[in-house]
């Protein structure tokens, strides 16, 4: 056991106390979705993909509808909701290509750790990318990050969503497996929830490859979306095969979830189960950028930009969260929450202390569940890194305080400032006008990257990103 | 009569002879589309929207299938169709904002100019663009380029394609006119046809304003995509309002181009008259990026990017032809065509010779018509600037030489290379492996850039542009 490892368990230990009754302890089902844009599901507002069991979903706990995820990126929104910090503040500011020696370190302490501590089974099932692949010896792998069972992949299914043959299951590579991805990982996790001990709460964590590039669905959804479909995918080459193929990923999407939802009610979990719903980043749309994202056709509802984009079609996503004992059915809350809200909100739910010895940038956001304000003590903070492969570069940092949300290069120099309230889809650039908002956030995101550069957990090896 | 003027004069007077009887010269129709995606017309394979006339219209004549605008910004765009120039050398480099000093110079030969010459009689309806502003006294005007009568706005109709405020007509100012702009720029232009002199030939020009921003249709043909419009159209509170509204549009434009091919039909003018229709650039897709462009929803068919990039979708276009006598019908052509080879093309047809005093970039495609090959001189060619008004800032040119297009930055040092064989969607850069082509195409490109930067025609004051 290394230095960090010691001081994380140290700290598990101290503050590990049981908050409540062994058999009252709610159980914990996280499903994040990969690329889901904002308009993708029929309960946002998509015109054609029908979505039933997350429709269904949407009506039994709280929408939102101003739910930011942490960075319009997989790798660093994924590592920023599991732990509660801004992913800046982890070292992972882009996505983690595999063979990447960028990883979620060892002393970060996540919601499968801390629940684990806590007497939870923690299982994970789908795609991991907090590191640069799951053979690394070198990096942290789900087991560091609190999970009994795992059954993963890194960042996509390969060659696409159909007989996958990258999943690994605790450390050992499956080979191809025969499938769709979305059923692979529900087959797996509904396993995972059978084999379980009854006498322990449970923590699901299931990180699904849908809807992100490659994609593949049984024909069944397929026929669903024959109309908007002009023909095979067909890679090798390429063609403008319509919208369909994306619709009929949606659905198909939405049915494993129904399987794992009805899982809950037929075990008579339902009731004691936190679920979580979310997105990891806006949509890969009809702008594709890289092999993977050709014939993807996802819809932002109308935000402006995409996937890698600090506009808020790149970070405002569907966010949904169910748990009848606490969460009133039906709410609808347009407040703004920040994806790394979900760590100290699922932990006070839990009536679990967070840890103290690190900054946690998400606040508590259960006041909502019964239409009581919550107060931020700071804006919402985004930055991250634009791979040189990525295209067009983007911008660097963002920062959201009230209806004023500002973008900025990596030099915080170049700004672009929107207000929300008047003009929500960021046509209307307001930065002239408005120089002390623009001050007040400038200096806000200089002082926040300071401290997060001296944030002592930070990894010490991660250079500066140089834009260039 | 300025010094350039007479010197047009001069030309045309010389090369002005009669090259076919007076009542066998064929009429002349070219109908420009503002923004209309690859993707957009249910002929290149869109999905929901119809567009019966073009549809049939398609199949009369020859459809080009690898048909390039000259810009992927209106302006340039529209300035170097109607004079077979690159429009880098015609110093029109970006979109012309209204007030801004650009403008098409008098010395400039454009196919009205030049079939006015040849005994036609000019008219215009629709979008000029080609300067800045309709009441600027210091700029070339419609009538200086050959247009007895015009009917016409500046860039898009004012507050929108409903009952717009901002056309002029023969240099005087229309106020507001009720209706939409489709049907006032064709009721315009066959109010034109029927006043004509019939014992002259006529060219038409009709540049529609759809389906720019911002678009307005009738209810009749949004009522036919009420299933993808979610709200009413409302630009003080920005909503997504679905496709429905921008497919609405291309219908209604569709309908109206069926009036003036109907017209032609019944006046027995449909076997002697040239119709060429075409997109002047790349759509606005979800990705919007200015206030006019919001809720639109084109389609680049599976294109790489949109308006004003230098990918296919910024530039890969629909574009159609219809001569019965010359043009054999039904006729496909996946050879690469650009819009600078409609005026050589035209006049080849019109047996009328162009211009020797200047450099004509386009070359006479009509070969094709009998199925018989063509041989371009240079590759194809594209220069243009982004405002700083636009985002993101994009690269500056480009240029294909068979199946190789590359783009490059301002400096010409930032290079793309794409096959476009093998990976038509440009997802695939290639330069690295391709040292040799890259060499080539950015010689190519820093000798074109140096050629027309010395052409005595290109206007001195226009400066260099500059990227920062």
């Amino acid at each position: 056991m290394n230095i960090r490892k010691f001081v994380v368990s140290l700290f598990l230990l101290i503050q590990g106390y049981i908050s409540f009754a062994q058999n009252e302890k709610p159980n914990v089902v996280f499903i994040l979705i990969d690329d889901l844009g904002y308009g993708d599901l029929a309960n946002y507002g998509h015109l054609i993909a029908k979505t039933p069991n997350i429709d269904k979903f949407a009506k039994q706990g709280i929408k939102f509808t101003n739910f930011y995820s942490p960075s319009p990126l997989c790798s660093p929104s994924r590592a920023s909701m599991l732990t509660g910090r801004t992913p800046y503040r982890l070292g992972i500011q882009s996505w983690i290509p595999e063979g990447d020696n960028v990883y979620l370190r060892q002393h970060e302490i996540t919601i499968a750790n801390l629940l684990k501590n806590n007497g939870y089974q923690c299982f994970l099932s789908g795609k991991w990318h907090l590191n640069g692949g799951l053979n690394e010896k070198t990096h942290s792998q789900p087991q560091d990050a609190g999970f009994d069972k795992w059954t993963a992949l890194h960042a996509f299914a390969i060659p696409n969503h159909k007989d996958p043959i990258n999943f690994f299951e605790d450390g050992k590579p499956l080979g191809k497996i025969e499938g769709y991805s979305g059923t692979i990982v529900v087959d797996k996790a509904i396993q995972y929830l059978d084999e379980r001990d009854k006498n322990k709460p449970f923590f699901l964590y299931l990180p699904m490859n849908e809807v992100h590039g490659q994609i593949a669905s049984p024909s069944k959804y397929l026929k669903k979306y024959n109309k908007y479909i002009k023909e095979d995918i067909d890679l090798v080459n390429l063609k403008d095969n319509g919208p369909g193929e994306y619709y009929a990923n949606i659905t198909f999407m939405d049915s494993e979830i129904g399987r794992v939802l009805k899982y809950l009610d037929k075990n008579g979990l339902d009731k004691n189960t936190i679920v979580v719903f979310a997105s990891d980043n806006g949509p890969v749309t009809s702008q594709w950028r890289k092999f993977y994202e050709i014939n993807l056709n996802g819809s932002t509802g109308g935000f402006r930009g995409r996937k890698a984009d600090l506009y808020d079609g790149g970070i405002h996503v569907p966010a949904l969260m169910r748990f009848p004992s606490q969460i009133k059915p039906g709410l609808v809350s347009s407040e703004p929450i920040h994806g790394y809200d979900f760590f100290p909100t699922i932990f006070s739910m839990l009536n679990v202390p967070i840890p103290k010895d690190r900054e946690i940038d998400g606040i508590d956001i259960s006041p909502l569940f019964t239409e009581k304000p919550i107060s931020r003590n700071k804006p919402l903070f985004w930055a991250f890194e634009m791979r040189p492969s990525d295209d067009p570069e983007g911008y660097f940092y963002a920062a959201r305080d009230g209806d004023w949300k500002i973008i900025t290069d990596f030099e915080v120099k170049k700004v672009k400032l929107f207000n929300l309230k008047k003009d929500r889809f960021e046509v209307n650039e307001v930065s002239k006008a408005n120089p002390e908002i623009v001050n007040k956030l400038k200096t806000y995101i200089l002082e926040m990257k300071k401290s997060i550069e001296l944030d002592p957990l930070r990894p010490k090896d991660v250079s500066t990103p140089n834009m260039d």
